[in-house]
């Protein structure tokens, strides 16, 4: 079980665009150069950050990136679903439909979903709530709160100029 | 994000051997047949559940396999780790040390965890203790508990003699 390396990049640039001014935008090259990642490879995940409503993409030689809604109405889930999708990591093939135990597959008891499916569905909601539990906002505070004063204002100065209002 | 098929054939499995009385075995050929997948692909899972000593295998013309420790001690994440693995699905590539606000790598605000990684991480464990909470002795009872007599008389019936004591 492995998330695409876009849901790193995805949450990082989520939590910038959240902690910008209201309604600020940012380019696409800002935030892969603020990243130190692949601006073309980003992009391709920001597109799917504004497929999902969570971003909003500005055109025009101003334009860029911002959250479509507040910090606190966008959650983590939001974000890792938009690059990663909704399906879920077990997908049941069924394989109680199949050997010599098996009734037809108009039986009544595969209209159950079985026991096991069941179990890891449990799991993954457990995990989805936990990232759907945590808004944007709150993991801009978290973030913040283990950031050193160099740290942060190294980001201000580099981010000031290159905000689009 | 996805599980490997692996995953649902391992837990399937299990469960079987975990229905069997106790000390009984059963051949990679029979877990394969009632289960109508390929015996050379479930014999590689099988042995991963033996590596993860979740099973062990007992050689011999009358060998096959069992349960490793009593249903009762195993956990649906032992076998889905023993599957799948332990690493997290959430890899972490540190993109917050790249990037004109980085500093150097011996900095201490690296040694504190990203909150973006703790966030993941702590899903993460959300999904694992679920699986962990659920013995394969409650899992075999929950997927009995939606079988109908039907399938309960095809499966014994079937087990019946393919057995090894």
């Amino acid at each position: 079980m492995r998330l695409s390396e876009g849901v790193e990049w995805g949450v990082h640039c989520a939590v910038v665009l959240a902690a910008l001014p209201p309604g600020a935008v940012l380019a696409g090259k800002a935030l892969a150069e603020f990243h130190g990642v692949s601006e073309s490879y980003l992009l391709k995940h920001l597109q799917a950050l504004v497929a999902a409503r969570v971003c909003e993409s500005v055109p025009g030689p101003r334009g860029g990136f911002r959250l479509a809604r507040a910090p606190e109405a966008l959650s983590v889930l939001d974000v890792v679903e938009a690059i990663e999708g909704r399906q879920p990591a077990f997908r049941c093939g069924e394989i109680r439909q199949r050997g010599p135990a098996a009734q037809g597959p108009d039986a009544a008891v595969y209209r159950v979903p079985c026991a096991i499916h069941a179990t890891m569905l449990r799991a993954e909601s457990a995990w989805r709530e936990v990232l759907r539990a945590q808004t944007l906002a709150e993991l801009v505070a978290a973030v913040g709160a283990k950031l050193d004063p160099e740290t942060i204002r190294a980001t201000r100065e580099w981010l000031v100029g290159r905000i689009r209002a």
